[in-house]
């Protein structure tokens, strides 16, 4: 069977429970998972996604709200496993349809909606949970678990309807020594499994990754041992929400004797929330500003940035490239990258480093030090959580195609019948009644863009366009017609931009088009349409013939 | 010191050696080493470079001829280490400069050229050299030594002149049971070590990456695993000119009965190649078309295929869209790429496996199985490097900064002097004079990019808009002025291209222009570039205030 021939599903079955993803299953980014139970919602997440190089001018990709949009009101609330951008970053755009709806999460987890919904000018309606919590939603009996990732404070849920009992893990490790002893709950995963799991929800994004997660805490003693040989000045980047890696920097900065300062306005915020929370401990007098910091002697500061991921705007690409307003590095600095490169970033990634390290900064990342954990289960703890919850059903969700994939043979290992193993991708309808899930049919989901202040008029037909100017540029061709003869009246105005550099390059063109225009003319043709056409048509082959180049041609003719 | 504060170099001092590299160092790709000896030039490889996302609608990135363009003469001849693209692949456009310059290589390096030449109906004047061998080109005494790299009959050179001796690695790895037998020659390395070598020019590119590389005829095992356990067709892919791997596959397919199609023009070809020179062994009948493969039983072919680098037009990647028109992909197929991901390369590639695995492939790739290894010398390797030859002074080449000082550190690390390790980049200038390596200078070294048929037309502004094009796209305004008055004659013509999919979001801009000409108008003013201006003014404004995005505004004012 083939995905894109699925028919859009029929009416959910009396007692069923109704499983689609409108983003965050066949991509890694904007998760968002609708439960459908006696004609009411439960939304699970709602992330952003950040564009590719085909997605050009685009800032954020919002999930497809389209299949739940004459259904606005049957949602009971929309519940947040923990606050990465890419669970919670839709949330205000979701709020703007629906601003009363419930949102729940963790305490950390909600300070960050608020403060993001501050930004859009919404007040929210929080509602705390914590691990070990129960709370009905309308027809949805939510339990919250414990669980590891990168972020503090995050949560995998529970749901039980009469249809059965659901379990999502969110984003989910299994690191066994975690810095704020809060362990994945695998106890509570497993007392569910006693008592049944009908559908198993799974993080893939590591399921192609063989063995374990390291500890996050192992990588104290490497920045230890880093930050202890550095004479000068030293920067670490990390991801501004990554709280357990900027606690473990704060302590070995207390070790070394350098005061922090934090860099970037998300840096600087997350830390106050968590500092707030008592998730991070700040020693009174560790922090400085800026300006502080740069009076400080060299060896006596570091800085904690945002802009790991190459960021052109950020602080560490602008310090790469020299032109930092009070930071400027020099030969003996040390720069840590202790981050990941999400895929994509990698060209932007090496580009600061390549920047860093020509300034004569030691640049220490990912690929030369073990800076960096990642915050999904590997393979290895895939196969704990499978035996510890023995789902009758599984789906694997957050993850491409090749994740899912990999996720899915692991659940089979574990002795889930392959027939039980849901391959379903955005918008993909899955069913789950009388304790089986399977595929039903498929909604539409696309891509929704969101640029500068506009959601969803840009689209594919627009990036498309955006593609082929980027690719070749423009050549216009703009002249003025008699409207009733079709006599060109003076010579066609021609120019190209992102064609050539060469100002000769179109002179060509003119003889072209004059002959065109006496052509059009000659055959009577006034419609300017039609002579537009003409002209394109022209232009474009001979620069095709010319340059093998395919420029967008531009023709307006102009009835006068 | 910074880099781009250098000035052009004075004269080379009496019995010195100049060397200076027009591409390769401080970015991977279009390698190519200028020396300079009492007034002649000896040019060591010519390759291209791919662009990024920044260089749009490029094709091929050259090297900077204009450095040695007034003294083409004064090159004796050029000599190629290897016949990867990035060494060989500007041949041609050096040689439209001195069609008469000898191309210096080992056979299947020239036998790579000739073919790439012949597309460009050039006939170069081909010297074949090989390892053991001694030839002088006017000034210069080249020896060369066998290299392990990841194409067959690789090459160091050695280049004496009076001013010492100089060692060039090319790209090289120390495979020590490399499946041809032809180890890269250490125990000459060594000899050279003896009798003193004055520069050594060491390939930098794995130079972060610790230990050592793996053999690549551990590769075969792997293969054969996962060979033996295909029930249907296999599709590997790998480099073009990889023919130790292709060699491993072929070795596979033998032993599991499969008989073997080559896909992809570059494929055929070279494989071709390497088995005329006897470097590939096809046993009779292995080979097969892909009209023969069609007609087989499925578990008895194996494609092996160009397009491991997710190229959009490659078989490879119309398979993983569901469009080639012979191989469709089945469950259960199984897809190997047994090769690296270049840099910014990575979301095509992973586009592609994510696309097989959707129609039910099961896809082997570096992420999840060795199936790849590098064919540069890891930082281990380096240092035997080191050991060996006992160099006076190094200059990294081959590798972006952080390779370039990860290289560095490994140069002192065994000894050398730091002060005599000179960290260039393109373009700056190292003169050896009695003994010591320094930079003096630089010359400057820009991006020469082909775009179709062109080479040079596309610069740095014409990208610069196309990068504008592509984020944003255009608004054109076009209106026809009397050329007395400057009244509007008609309402203006407004369009957008890549600016929104509403066809009524520039609605306002017409009453906008329209307000503008007006006033433009009233003020006297007739000079259209002026007027143009206004326009651009206040439609940029209003575009930025509405959207917050900035499109490339296009103003044509005509007068008639």
């Amino acid at each position: 069977m083939t995905y894109g021939q699925l028919a859009p599903p029929g009416a959910l079955a009396d007692g069923g429970l109704r499983i689609v993803a409108l983003g965050g299953i066949g991509e890694i980014g904007r998760n968002m998972t609708v439960f459908e139970y006696g004609g009411r919602l439960l939304v699970v997440d709602c992330g952003v996604l950040f564009p590719e190089d085909q997605q050009p001018g685009v800032d954020l990709i919002l999930p497809d709200f389209r299949a739940i949009e004459p259904r606005l009101d049957d949602i009971d609330a929309i519940v947040l496993t923990h606050g990465h951008e890419d669970h919670i970053g839709a949330v205000p755009f979701l709020l703007r349809h629906r601003p009363d709806l419930p949102v729940v999460g963790s305490r950390f987890t909600l300070a960050l909606v608020a403060a993001k919904c501050r930004e859009h000018r919404l007040t929210p309606r929080l509602v705390e949970v914590a691990e070990g919590g129960r709370v009905g939603f309308g027809e949805f009996d939510c339990e919250f678990f414990a669980v590891n990732h990168s972020i503090p404070d995050a949560l995998a849920v529970a749901i039980r309807t009469p249809a059965g009992l659901v379990l999502h893990t969110g984003d989910i490790k299994l690191d066994q020594l975690p810095l704020d002893g809060r362990l994945t709950d695998l106890a509570g995963f497993s007392r569910l499994g006693d008592e049944g799991v009908d559908l198993f929800l799974v993080d893939s994004t590591n399921a192609e990754v063989p063995g374990f997660v390291m500890a996050e805490r192992e990588i104290g003693p490497v920045l230890d041992n880093v930050i202890s040989r550095a004479g000068q000045r030293v920067i670490v980047a990390c991801f501004a929400s990554h709280v357990h890696r900027v606690q473990q920097v704060l302590d070995v900065a207390i070790a070394h004797d350098r005061r922090v300062a934090l860099v970037g306005r998300s840096m600087v915020r997350n830390m106050g929330i968590a500092a707030e929370l008592g998730l991070l401990r700040v020693p009174d007098g560790l922090l400085v500003d800026l300006a502080e910091a740069m009076e400080l002697p060299e060896h006596q500061v570091l800085f904690v940035s945002t802009g790991s991921q190459g960021e052109p705007l950020s602080a560490l690409s602008r310090m790469a490239r020299g032109e930092h307003r009070q930071i400027r590095i020099r030969p003996g600095d040390t720069v840590v990258l202790a981050s990941s490169m999400i895929p994509g970033n990698e060209t932007a990634v090496f580009g600061v480093v390549n920047g860093l390290a020509r300034l004569g900064a030691s640049v220490v990342h990912q690929g030369n030090a073990k800076v960096h954990v990642s915050g999904h289960a590997s393979a290895g703890e895939l196969l704990f959580l499978y035996n510890a919850v023995r789902p009758s059903n599984v789906m694997p969700v957050h993850g491409e195609w090749r994740h899912l994939r990999a996720n899915a043979a692991l659940a089979v290992a574990t002795g889930v019948p392959a027939e039980n193993v849901v391959l379903a991708e955005d918008g993909v309808v899955v069913d789950l009644v009388d304790g089986r899930a399977s595929i039903v049919g498929r909604v539409e989901v696309g891509h929704v863009y969101v640029d500068g202040l506009s959601v969803g008029d840009v689209g594919e037909s627009t990036l498309s366009d955006r593609l082929i100017l980027g690719e070749g540029g423009f050549i216009a061709i703009t002249v003025a017609v008699d409207s009733t003869t079709g006599r060109p009246l003076g010579p066609p105005t021609i120019s190209g931009r992102g064609f050539s550099d060469d100002p000769k390059a179109l002179d060509e063109v003119m003889s072209l088009v004059e002959m065109e225009l006496s052509h059009t003319e000659s055959e009577g043709i006034t419609d300017t349409h039609r002579i537009a056409q003409s002209v394109r048509r022209v232009v474009g082959r001979w620069v095709a013939d010319t340059y093998r180049r395919r420029p967008m041609i531009v023709p307006t003719v102009i009835p006068v």
